[in-house]
């Protein structure tokens, strides 16, 4: 008999921080993870896939799920729209799946009202000069942008003190095993167990 | 600069659930930590090392340090006393050290409320039946022994809903990792960094 109950898990971190890589690695380790694919109305970015790495919208697309009630919330940014579907979180969730949802400090904030028991995690850079440098050295961006995603940077790192942990990405795989070693410590949690099946448990 | 606030883990388990075993491996992986050292009245089992295990005491010594104020709590059960040493928690935790404390239900409940932020974690078996057969099997109990034990089986699973993790102990090296993962996991907690100093963190 299974005593887990499964676990939304919300992964943010600043912009450049390496979140992708991380991600990834965190997938290999822990296969069974579903991700929440969440929807924008952003342009893809370089080897970025509609369906994998997002659900990219236009506009009317992205206005037409907010009408519809498909999104369990969504945010709005200067630029671009970002929303987490409602099917990609608790469908897998029903049948005993955990799952994985990347999103912003704003978006972060509405799920753990609406899924408090979810586990929020904070990936940070191991120095805000790397991370600058990171950022600039990705060639993807404009000064412009740049210095809009630097501000970004100050913003949410007064948000970081309501997630659950903080991770530092030095090296990525190195990062990627605290996130499964919280993961699976987390299901550890006497709260997210069946207390009654405890001793019926063969694994 | 030291991100990490040290940390209070304290480690129950049911008579026989081979605690012994799977701290002694969690030492291997972590052992920067500090075993606190108990003080008890019971006599030592086979291979225990007084000053190493526990420390062993007679009635009137444990009286002593009771009137002297040295522990920081004590219990006492049909037959013995235990107590925990301020000294022995109090001392590596100001040095910035770990300290894994083994205690029964009791004495865990009233670490808990000295010390609110440390981690408890309850280990069981993988079955009641198997539990019996180990404690049976040990063979350094007299069967009335055992039934006391078994007794206290019943009263401790009640507790194990205080505990912030419980951990199946299948295969020792096994139930060593999760112990492990949880330890190294709530380091990473939010509430356990100094996130001023984040950003200045090398490591």
């Amino acid at each position: 008999m299974n005593t887990k109950k499964s676990m939304l898990i919300v992964i943010s971190g600043f912009s450049g921080v390496g979140k992708g890589t991380v991600v990834q690695m965190v997938f290999e380790s822990l296969p069974n993870i579903q991700f929440s694919i969440s929807c924008t109305t952003r342009a893809p970015r370089s080897g970025e896939e509609n369906g994998v790495d997002y659900f990219f919208l236009t506009d009317e697309e992205f206005e037409k799920k907010v009408q519809a009630g498909e999104f369990v919330e969504y945010t709005t940014t200067f630029t671009n729209r970002y929303g987490t579907l409602k099917r990609e979180i608790d469908q897998p969730l029903s049948k005993g799946v955990d799952v994985l949802l990347e999103i912003n400090v704003v978006g972060a904030k509405n799920i753990k009202k609406l899924y408090p028991d979810c586990v929020t995690i904070f990936i940070t850079p191991p120095s805000i000069d790397a991370l600058k440098a990171r950022l600039i050295g990705r060639g993807s961006e404009d000064p412009e942008n740049i210095a809009c995603r630097l501000e970004e940077i100050e913003a949410e790192s007064k948000e970081i003190a309501n997630y659950d942990y903080v991770v530092t990405n030095n090296v990525a795989r190195t990062c990627a095993e605290k996130i499964v070693a919280i993961i699976r410590s987390e299901h550890l949690r006497v709260s997210r167990q069946n207390l009654d099946n405890l001793f019926d448990e063969e694994k």
